[in-house]
C-alpha cells in the first residue's frame, strides 16, 4: 500500500431539487458569472431556466459562453477566455456533461494567466491561480464534476490529453438524477461504459491496494446491476440516481488510494478515436477495452481473471474479457470498429495518430508492437 | 436513495513516516499548539518525540493536557478546557485513538465556549466556532479521524452520548500505520469489532443506498481478510494499514450516502456496557451486535440475510449471526457477557442503565421488552 492523501474538497449536492441551493452557493463566491454550457440541450429539458432563475435570485450579472463540443476542444476554451478576461467572472459556473466541465475547468485557469489554455495543458504555463468553478451535471459519466482532471482536444495539432491541477476541483457541484432524464439510450449507455471504464483503469493500475480494489468491484457492479434497467426504463429516478452517483464515485480518487498509478492505457487509445473520428468517448472505450484485455491476457492474466471472479464470476481470464464484451453488446455499446462504422481501411491512420499522441499506459508501458496489436484487436 | 451531500473536510494523510508533514501544517493554523494524549504510551514507543520534534521545528509554544481515559470522561475535557482559556491555543493536536480525538473534538468547542463541555454535548449550548484540530492517530477503531461525532461520558450523571457538529471535523489526521505497531493484540481485535460495527450500524439504517451498501460489504470483508492474519503479526506494516484504511472509511460518510439515518441502536447499548464497567468500546459491540441481530432476525430476516450472503455467504438469518459470532470469536472477542466478567446478577443494573440512558435504535425503535430481550440474549 503507497502512501496517500485525500484531500477532496468538492462539496457533493446529490439529489432531487438541490439545485434550489445554487443561487446562495454561487452568492458565497460573487455575483459576477459566467455561465458555460454546450450545444443548448439545456434550453430545451428546462435546466436552463431554473439555473438561471437561481441566479436572478442573487442578483447576478451573467455572461454566457454557450457551444462547448461533446468532444471539447482547446479552442473553445481560448474563446471564452477571451470573453473571460474581459469580464472577470468571480464563479464560473458549468452546466453541463464532462465535456463541459473539463472545459470550465481549463477556462478557469486561463482566465487569470497569460498564457493559452493550450500552454496549460501541455505544462507550459505554472497557473497559481483559478476563478472558482460549480457545476450543475446534466450526465452521469466522466466524474469531472468532483475531480481535479479534464480532458481536452487541440483541434490544430491533433491531440488530445488530460491535465490534473488541484486548482480544478470544483468547489460545489450539484447533482440532480432528474437533470440526466433527457439523455437518450445511447449516451447514458455509454456513460455507464464510461464509469465502468474508469474503475478498471484503477483496477489495473500499479500497486496493490486491496480496499481500493473492492471498491471498484462495487461501482462495477453498481453499474452493470442497475445500468441496463435503467436503458429500459430512462425517466426512472431511483435508477438514474444508483448511476450517477456511481459515476461520481468511479472517478474521484476512491478507487486509487494506496495505489502508485492508474493504468489509463485504454483511455489513451480512446482520445485517439474521437480525436480522429469524433466518437463519443464511452464507445470508443468499450472498443479499446477489450482490446487492451486481449493484448494483456497472457501477461497478467491473474490480474484479469482476480476482475472476472469478483464482477461476472467467470473462471478464466478469456472467459472475464468475453463477459465484459458481452456487457458491452447487451446496453448496445460498440466493442469493434466496424459497429462505429470505422472500416479496416482506417488502421494505418489510427496507428498513425497513436504514435504521434505518444499512446501509452501508466503501469503496463505499451510498445509499437503492442499499439499494433491493440488496433488489429478492436477489429 | 435519499439526497446527500458530501462534504468531508478533513486531509487526510496516510502511510509510512507521514508525520513528517506535521510541522508545516500545524503551522498553518499558529503556533500556540495545545496537545492532548493519553495515559503516556506515546512516551514509551516513540510518538511523543516524533511529535515533539515537529513542533519544535515550527518553534511551537507547547502545553500539553495528559490522561485522556480510553472511555472519554468530560471531566477531562472541562479540565483540559480550563487550560485552554488561560492559554488561547491555535491549534489542538490530538495525538492517541479514538478517545483523545473525541475528546480534543469537544474540547475544540468548550474553549471558544462559555458553556460547560456537557451542556455543548447535550445540545444546550450552540457553539459557533471552534479551535482547528489536528489529529495523529494511534489506534485504528473508531474513524474518529475523519468525522464530526464525538462520544464522551459523564461520570457524575452516568451518561455516556455522542455528539455530531461540523465545526469538529479534524482539519488535517496523519495515519501511519506504523504509529499502531505497539497497540496490543486484543485492543487490536477490538479496533477490527469497531469498524466492523460501524459498516453494520449503517447497513442496518434506514433507506436504500445500494452503492453505500457495497462500500458497508468492502469495508467488512476487507476485515475479516486481514484482520485475522494481523493479529497473529502485529507489527506487519501491510496489514495494520489494510486495518488502519479500513476502520477510516467505516466511519467517515461513505457507508453512509443515500440512506435516512444509520441504526446505532447496537452502539447505544455497548455505551452503556463501558459507562457501568468500563468495558473497551470493542468488546461490547461484539457482545451486543449478536443479541441485537438475535432480537430483530425474525422481524428483518431479509435484510440480515443479504448481509450474511455477501460478507458470509451463508444461506439464513440465523447462520449469518452465527458466522458473525464465530468471526468475532475467532478473533478473541468476546460474544458473551460473561465472557468479560459481568455475571447474570447484573442484569437487573444493566437494564436499569439503558432505561435511564433511554437506549434506541435510530432506524429500529426498541420497546422496553426489546430491551430486555437483548440484555438476556447478550448472555
Amino acid at each position: 500500500m503507497e502512501n496517500f492523501k485525500i484531500d477532496n474538497p468538492t462539496v457533493l449536492h446529490f439529489g432531487r431539487n438541490v439545485v434550489r441551493d445554487l443561487g446562495k452557493t454561487v452568492e458565497k463566491y460573487g455575483r459576477k458569472v459566467l455561465l458555460i454550457y454546450g450545444g443548448g440541450s439545456i434550453k430545451k429539458n428546462g435546466i436552463y431556466e431554473e439555473v438561471m432563475g437561481q441566479l436572478k435570485q442573487i442578483n447576478a450579472e451573467v455572461i454566457e459562453f454557450r457551444g462547448i463540443k461533446p468532444n471539447p476542444i482547446v479552442e473553445d476554451v481560448n474563446a471564452a477566455a477571451e470573453k473571460g478576461k474581459q469580464f472577470q467572472p468571480d464563479v464560473i459556473l458549468a452546466v453541463g456533461g464532462g465535456s463541459v466541465i473539463d472545459s470550465a475547468k481549463v477556462l478557469s485557469l486561463a482566465i487569470p494567466c497569460e498564457h493559452s489554455a493550450w500552454r496549460i495543458m501541455i505544462n507550459m504555463a505554472k497557473p497559481t491561480t483559478a476563478i472558482p468553478i460549480i457545476t450543475v451535471l446534466t450526465l452521469a459519466a466522466t466524474g469531472s464534476e468532483m475531480n481535479s482532471i479534464a480532458v481536452l482536444q487541440n483541434v490544430e495539432t491533433h491531440k488530445k490529453i488530460p491535465i490534473r491541477n488541484d486548482l480544478i476541483y470544483p468547489k460545489h457541484s450539484f447533482l440532480d438524477p432528474q437533470y440526466t432524464f433527457s439523455v437518450p439510450k445511447d449516451y447514458t449507455a455509454y456513460g455507464i461504459v464510461d464509469l465502468i471504464t474508469h474503475a478498471m483503469e484503477a483496477w489495473f493500475g500499479e500497486g496493490s491496494a486491496t480496499l481500493s480494489d473492492r471498491f471498484v468491484c462495487s461501482i462495477i457492479l453498481e453499474a452493470m446491476e442497475y445500468g441496463p434497467a435503467l436503458l429500459d426504463d430512462l425517466n426512472n429516478y431511483e435508477l438514474r440516481a444508483r448511476i450517477m452517483y456511481a459515476a461520481t464515485q468511479a472517478l474521484n480518487g476512491l478507487t486509487m488510494y494506496g495505489r502508485v498509478s492508474g493504468e489509463w492505457g485504454v483511455h489513451a487509445i480512446g482520445h485517439i478515436l474521437s480525436l480522429l473520428y469524433d466518437i463519443p468517448h464511452g464507445a470508443t472505450l468499450s472498443v479499446a477495452y477489450p482490446a487492451w484485455l486481449k493484448l494483456m491476457k497472457d501477461r497478467i492474466p491473474q490480474r484479469i481473471l482476480e476482475f472476472g471472479k469478483v464482477v461476472f464470476n467467470t473462471s478464466t481470464a478469456e472467459k472475464t474479457i468475453s463477459a465484459l464484451e458481452n456487457f458491452f453488446s447487451s446496453i448496445e455499446a460498440p466493442v469493434r470498429m466496424n459497429e462505429i462504422g470505422i472500416g479496416e481501411d482506417k488502421k494505418p491512420e489510427i496507428l498513425d495518430m497513436m504514435i504521434k499522441n505518444k499512446v501509452n499506459g501508466m503501469h503496463y508501458k505499451l510498445s509499437k508492437e503492442d499499439i499494433e496489436k491493440i488496433v488489429e484487436l478492436m477489429y
